[in-house]
């Protein structure tokens, strides 16, 4: 088959044939032209922290060459450095994300917004008792205020004062780690200032410092995604089990094609409604099937939660839902959103709406998106697809190519589906198919696309090699999206991959359930990868271990976004051994790639594993939770 | 000479001789082996900001070569991403430093420490009216709380509320320019993290949007030196002219030294009064001359500016200190501290102490200083020293170059000094003489070293050409010490330098007080280029003009660290035209360059002059003052 050096999705490659026909440029044209790529930057070798820089120094120990920056950096103060500063990228975005989300709960909180609103009481209460706030015999919305404040103290925490969301959301024995090692954070914001500091020239140059402080922006960054998540749950509802569809196929060429993508629930949910208002001026402009919205990257995953709204694809093919033709509107918000979208638009009537002050792409529309004139905004934006779709030339080209899918799998509605099973002990469901040896652990996928490899098929292979020994597996961001598109989020896949244990696991499970789950679970979003660690927290205080004890890993297969970067050091801290499936930039010291590897694990019983091989991959990620296992098996 | 090359400075001079004869590498060697540096980092086009990178494009747009990153990001969002960072850099760093003062001072004004005082109840005063703070019939501590309160306000601001600390700092017209522009930031981490946010992968890609976003953290940076400058005067005193000594020469072969390297006041006050103290545990040791404290880098200009304590050099000669033989402990804080000194301390006697925990080095010994201990801990540093005193080798090569300097040019020092000639209208000695031509306009000049050029070279040959050219010059940071160092804050300078307009005003000015002031005024540390905005805004407001349309400059012939990028974007965007003598990572983007070199002209009045010639930079600057001065004339 043709361009499966690029994308082992049908849809896509049946795009990158119309690119090429077309004479249009892809990413994956970009990546070619940009090869080879600079080895030191690769490495992590390069610094531009000041301006004397850049300096490169030899990431080759065997070879002669520059083992100092100018002003005596070695490799691993660089690198550790460089990769710190990643982390603070991965956090900003995040908590900038969570603080949108949390902004907007305090002025729904406190009466000053109408569009939004308190959605999911039970989810305000579940959060207020987390952080020990008083909820009986109070009205709602004090509730709901005092909730809103202790978020936004969390973000603004000073030195001095301490992290409320973060502590009930991992076991205690874990939080004590943290604080043997220092690593609490006083607040999100506090955490990023420092962290730039500290990697500004002439600052810490100690590598297991720098890493330390990696590991505390990293919590900080945990503590935001933990608050986006419970803050959307609150305002938009916990997502509940739902099925959809995933993949270009979704465009229909019957309906205005509005696609959302980009992040954040705030904008999207609001454009959801208004197409559904407007249905009838897209049918009046000729639009037989009204408006069709789907997304792309997290708003996709965010929609499809709580929505069943349709994901048309993930990260590396956005520009390919462009060139289909179909797509009349793609609504942008934050993170992700590649800016060569803008020039494939140029080619088609496709209108590309910017929202977001602060992320704006030159010659794209920008309409702005204010919380309190949300839904006037939404129905803006969706009237100007409307616009677009009238000049919308007839050719276009929708790949015949979607799958089915279910998601929804908050911890919720995990917890509500397995005391369908067991109502008194449901997490015991888990554990004891654990200690039956049904289901060898659980796999965390999480993270990105990434050109470097192959589109799709290190997620595909890493999660096809884990179930197939009993491992159960759930997923967010675009690594869902990409499992979705292949068919993984059915409960036929269960039959066609699952190992016997897990085929086992899942029998039972349907059978006392009397409906039939799917064989991988979307749980999200970027940020919700929050809902994996309350999910194992909860097993692991039930089985009454550390995480760091508990048959948990995690894995991104093909991590882009510097996000991938602070989830992963955040997944480790908390104990989740986890695999990177693109080299981070960090071999070009062997000091930083060994504790990364090795150490980190004596620490924090996580540790990393670097292994672009998806066969390699499973092979050690099986290992790890055997390991686990066996050491847990010797302790009873 | 020799070494010339490397530098001017004769003492740095004679210490490269005797690296060479003693074999230790300095920064200038590996300088050397880092040629040539990459041309893209050079350039700004080189970005690693997400794990596809680094992607790297063509910064000449003569030949062909990548025009786009592999997400389509063009050489203009790659460019204004990494200025943004640069100046997140900067911004952390400043504030990170006013942030540690900040509390301390709240624990001051909360009565928590001993170790610490209201030193300056004037400036209190001062500052609390700036602020708009109750202070009739209200104690001193109230005050002082109420102002700290307000300052760590300005840094924990969140979206909504507004910096206090930045409007009173500016003339009503700019200010007003800064709202119409949407650069106001809502607080200081706030705005840190957002800039980290829109620069992340797939956030903000429109090079304009960009940098406003880099102006308004340049903002940010900006109050936050204010508020680093305002509680340290406070704390440990607003600065008046004392007289001191600069360079090597200050080191003595009797006594121990102790270097105090890096950034704050907090620590660096409390090692002189330690030394004091110890002054006799010294001489026991055998040290006749008792215990010698010298000053590097901004720790040592807030020193001098208070306590008249020498300096020993600045930035880029700091190792050269060590290979003195004569250095008995470098104390370090933070900040422009290579992390090469422990490599050439371990071939001397020398202890580096590092102090504060998120900035160690490898290899150094960690005395953790803490505010509630200061003293005791300052007094561990010093006898630390001397006992490393004891150790000390015979062999000692201590140049014989110094020279004597005046400091301590507050602008509140600077107020009394002309209120001695006009005591009802004191700016006017300065705007008389502006108007009557015998000075040009005023330059301050800030920032580093950088190895891109000579050592000190640009920094004396822009001064002397604009002193020449009847500019009135202030200093700070480390072209502040090597102004000193190379005798231009003296009063002879003025014979020796100035042109005749200039000389006119010093020697009336001279005449009238009774007293020689020096050719160019040391106004103190990095942070304190917010004393020469406060100045100027005191003239424009006095003249009746907006900054925009005052004579006034800014130089920064040597800049390194990313400061100097963010108080280079403060200084344009506060209307200061900016002289920038190593040229910024932005040249690979030539609309990023037009922007900062031409179209911000038009927003700002103030706009970048890049240029390495330091003769061709003077011609510039004297022309830009040359044309605000012609188009005051031309509107009265
Ligand atoms: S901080 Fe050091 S290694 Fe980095 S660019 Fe500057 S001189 Fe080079
Ligand atoms: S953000 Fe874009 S230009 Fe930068 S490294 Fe990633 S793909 Fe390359
Ligand atoms: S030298 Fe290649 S990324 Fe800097
Ligand atoms: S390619 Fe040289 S700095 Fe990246
Ligand atoms: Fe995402
Ligand atoms: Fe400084």
């Amino acid at each position: 088959m043709v361009f499966e050096k690029e994308t082992i999705d049908p849809a896509a490659q049946e795009m990158l044939q119309v690119a090429e026909e077309e004479g249009r440029e892809t990413t994956w044209d970009l990546r070619e032209q940009m090869e080879p790529q600079c080895g030191f930057g690769d490495t992590g070798v390069c610094c531009n922290i000041c301006l004397q820089g850049p300096c490169r120094v030899n990431p080759n120990y065997n070879e002669k060459g520059n083992q100092k920056g100018i002003c005596g950096a070695r490799d691993y103060t660089i690198v550790a450095r460089n990769l710190v500063r990643h982390t603070v990228g991965g956090t900003s975005s995040h908590s900038g994300h969570a603080r949108h989300v949390a902004e907007l709960f305090r002025e729904v909180a406190e009466g000053h917004v109408d569009s939004y609103e308190v959605k999911d009481k039970e989810k305000l209460m579940k959060v207020a008792d987390k952080l020990e706030i008083e909820t009986e015999d109070r009205e709602t919305n004090e509730i709901a205020k005092e909730v809103a404040e202790e978020a936004i103290g969390n973000f603004i925490g000073f030195h001095g004062e301490e992290l409320s969301w973060l502590e009930p959301m991992v076991p205690e024995s874990r939080y004590q780690i943290f604080n043997e090692c220092n690593i609490i954070p006083t607040g999100i914001n506090d955490a990023i200032n420092e962290a730039m500091h500290r990697t500004a020239m002439g600052v810490d140059s100690d590598p297991l410092n720098l890493i330390f402080g990696n590991l505390q922006t990293a919590l900080a960054d945990f503590t935001g995604c933990t608050i986006g998540t419970d803050l959307s749950d609150i305002i938009f509802g916990t997502p509940e089990v739902v099925e959809s569809e995933a993949n270009l196929g979704v465009l229909d060429e019957d309906a205005v094609n509005v696609i959302v993508h980009g992040h954040e629930p705030v904008l999207s949910e609001k454009v959801v409604a208004a197409a559904k208002k407007l249905e009838d001026e897209a049918k009046e402009a000729g639009a037989e099937n009204g408006i069709n919205v789907a997304g792309i990257c997290c708003t996709g995953n965010e929609l499809l939660m709580r929505q069943g709204v349709p994901l048309a694809t993930n990260f590396a093919s956005q520009e390919l839902a462009i060139m289909t033709g179909a797509v009349d509107a793609m609504v942008v918000d934050i993170q992700c959103i590649m800016p060569s979208i803008q020039s494939v638009a140029n080619c088609y009537h496709t209108e590309i709406i910017t929202t977001i002050p602060f992320s704006k792409i030159s010659g794209a529309k920008h309409i702005e998106f204010n919380d309190s004139t949300a839904d006037q905004d939404a129905e803006e934006i969706v009237r100007t697809a409307i616009e677009a779709y009238k000049e919308r030339p007839k050719e276009i080209n929708i790949p015949d190519y979607k799958s089915k899918l279910m998601a929804g799998f908050s911890f919720e509605e995990i917890e509500n589906i397995l005391s369908q099973v067991n109502e008194d002990d449901p997490l015991s469901v888990i554990n004891d198919a654990i200690d039956e040896g049904d289901i060898k652990g659980i796999c965390l996928f999480a993270g990105c696309n990434n050109t470097k490899v192959t589109h799709d098929k290190n997620h595909t292979e890493v999660a096809k090699g884990l179930v197939e020994n009993d491992v159960l597996c759930v997923a967010t961001g675009c690594v869902a999206n990409a499992l979705g598109k292949a068919g993984f989020m059915l409960p036929e896949a269960v039959e066609e991959y699952a190992g016997e244990g897990l085929k086992r696991f899942f029998s039972k499970l349907n059978e006392e359930l009397g409906k039939e789950l799917p064989l991988i679970w979307h749980m999200g979003s970027c940020v919700d990868n929050s809902r994996l660690i309350e999910f194992v927290t909860a097993l692991a205080n039930h089985k009454g271990v550390d995480i760091g004890e508990y048959p948990i890993v995690a894995s991104a297969p093909e991590p882009m976004h510097e996000k991938a970067v602070s989830i992963g050091s955040w997944c480790v801290t908390i104990g989740l051994t986890t695999h990177v499936g693109v080299l981070p930039q960090i071999t070009g010291s062997r000091l930083v790639t060994e504790v990364a590897t090795k150490v980190a694990k004596d620490v924090y019983d996580g540790y990393f594993i670097l292994e672009s091989d998806p066969e390699a991959a499973v092979e050690e990620l099986v290992a790890e939770l055997d390991e686990r296992t066996w050491v847990q098996d010797m302790k009873a």
